[in-house]
């Protein structure tokens, strides 16, 4: 880990007081003057540190930016997701350096952030706008033990903690579309992108690529998007710190995929259909050729939708295009 | 396609015959001193070409080497699987190429050989033995419209096909043994190994590799497999040519592949059943920690083994280690 985690944390632990160079010097067993040039580093990175003679250091404040050795400092109780972080200022999608680390045999939990995309896409395929500075855009790697019937599971899991970060950091109420859609008053705000490489009976390893639209001014979204997409500044009013949501979504993730390999899936499909705005909705869904019309009922075990067909049947939807329609 | 390709067919339809310079340069529209130059080229690939100032030019053998050209020119019905061929002299494992290949873009139906894998791998991550020169290791790309749960179904494809080219190649019986090894005389003379990228609702491809020991003597297999592996040249008693069995082997391909697209699997399945040893076996299957008994019943719908278990109860089993128990 790079001695400017270690950093970090001391200041932020301090909260508003002052940490002495002799200290910190001490607790990371390098000289004062290593200290010193981190510190120089980290102010042209916008950290705004205060260096006193006789109080030494001070954080007055840090710049909405997302850097690796931040984000760690601040996740200090992590179990998986988010032990290794790394940023990329542009890469064509998150998604896709997550498959190629997959590839190269490194550890789940591994999680990777851009300040901006180029190929950044949704379900299916589509495109997702990843403008730089303004959203999270990030991807992690899982290696659960699961079927790939079972992969839902973890756009379930991801969903219930992406909407309960959200609601804790803004005070809104986000509502959760199935399968992968969090809505903030019935617009889309961030989505969910679960790719997975297996063979037919085993999962090798799961990519979850999470987009959140943060700091979007309503005018910055295509036209065409604009009376379906928003994003947490457009709805709260006010510019919401990207690093403090980043690493509040990161420890939700953390523990539910906890809850998940625990064998308590159903805990987290509880919480998840309490707050999904599909669940006991008339919904008219695309199966391919095929619409399929009827109430959801509930989520399955393996994070199917259950939806009560017109001739009454019951029927586990995995995927396709869901259309809500009037509320009964 | 490169002008081989038309030089190498023109030779085979003439059987042991001859066809002009003059000819060949006036259907491939080049002079005769190219054609000239490119059979230099393919005898010193070893193809045996002879030419003759009044016959012209007679193909008197043809050497025991993958080149895609030739294998091209040998597959001129071939609708999907084998009409873009890429050979490998060495790779780590030809899944992983089609992998890449895939990830470019390249159209489904892409076959890719190696001469030599020096990462061969089988089902769950294990080794595959894949010398140079002895066996036919390739790997193809799909793209099938499939749910992940139906991946199985390929591999049952697969091994339908596999099974057949290999019957008809060498007159010997092989049989299936679910989900992926061909076995002659109960001992495993070729594997399949399908991969697939997908989201939970949609397989968005899927690679299939195929190893067959074809020419490696008894000797050649280490001691710890002797007992439970053996080749084609190890059974009939001499060497298979390798380009003609790939060549048989892509054709069962693309015809099995179009049957599943027709939406006619319950006919791939009926023969896969015919030939599968595992149905109406005793089996027993390690499911992760759980151990299965029961009679193998038939295959299901999905390529899923219906197993009944000793409780009575009808089990479809995706995966697992089967190890068959004595006839019943």
């Amino acid at each position: 880990m790079s001695m400017d985690v270690d950093i970090l944390r001391a200041l932020r632990r301090a909260g508003g007081g002052s940490v002495s160079g002799a200290e910190l010097s001490q607790s990371l067993g390098v000289s004062r003057a290593a200290i010193w040039a981190r510190v120089q580093d980290l102010r042209a990175l916008g950290y705004d540190i205060e260096a006193s003679p006789h109080q030494g250091y001070r954080m007055l404040s840090t710049p909405d930016l997302l850097h690796a050795d931040d984000l760690l400092s601040r996740l200090e109780s992590i179990r998986v997701i988010g032990r290794d972080i790394r940023v990329f200022q542009e890469t064509t999608s998150t998604n896709d350096v997550i498959e190629k680390l997959a590839r190269d045999g490194v550890k789940e939990g591994v999680v990777v952030f851009a300040e901006a995309q180029t190929k950044g896409r949704g379900r299916l395929g589509r495109k997702w706008i990843s403008p730089p500075g303004k959203g999270l855009w990030f991807s992690l790697l899982l290696r659960p033990a699961l079927r790939p019937e079972e992969a839902t599971r973890l756009t379930i899991v991801a969903a219930t903690a992406l909407r309960r970060a959200i609601a804790n950091a803004t005070q809104l109420r986000p509502e959760i579309k199935w399968p992968n859609d969090i809505l903030i008053n019935g617009k889309k705000t961030a989505g969910i992108l679960t790719e997975m490489h297996a063979e037919p009976d085993q999962v090798k390893h799961l990519v979850i690529g999470i987009g959140v639209d943060v700091n979007l001014e309503a005018e910055e979204f295509p036209p065409e998007l604009r009376q379906i997409a928003t994003s947490l500044r457009a709805e709260t009013g006010e510019a919401v710190d990207r690093p403090e949501l980043a690493c509040r979504i990161l420890k939700e993730l953390d523990a539910e995929y906890e809850r998940l390999n625990a064998g308590r899936f159903s805990e987290v499909a509880d919480e998840w259909e309490e707050h999904c705005t599909t669940i006991g909705r008339q919904v008219s869904i695309r199966l391919g050729e095929r619409q399929l019309r009827g109430r959801a009922e509930a989520l399955g075990e393996d994070g199917a939708l259950l939806v009560r067909s017109e001739h009454g049947r019951l029927e586990p939807v995995i995927g396709g295009d869901v259309t809500l329609e009037k509320l009964t």
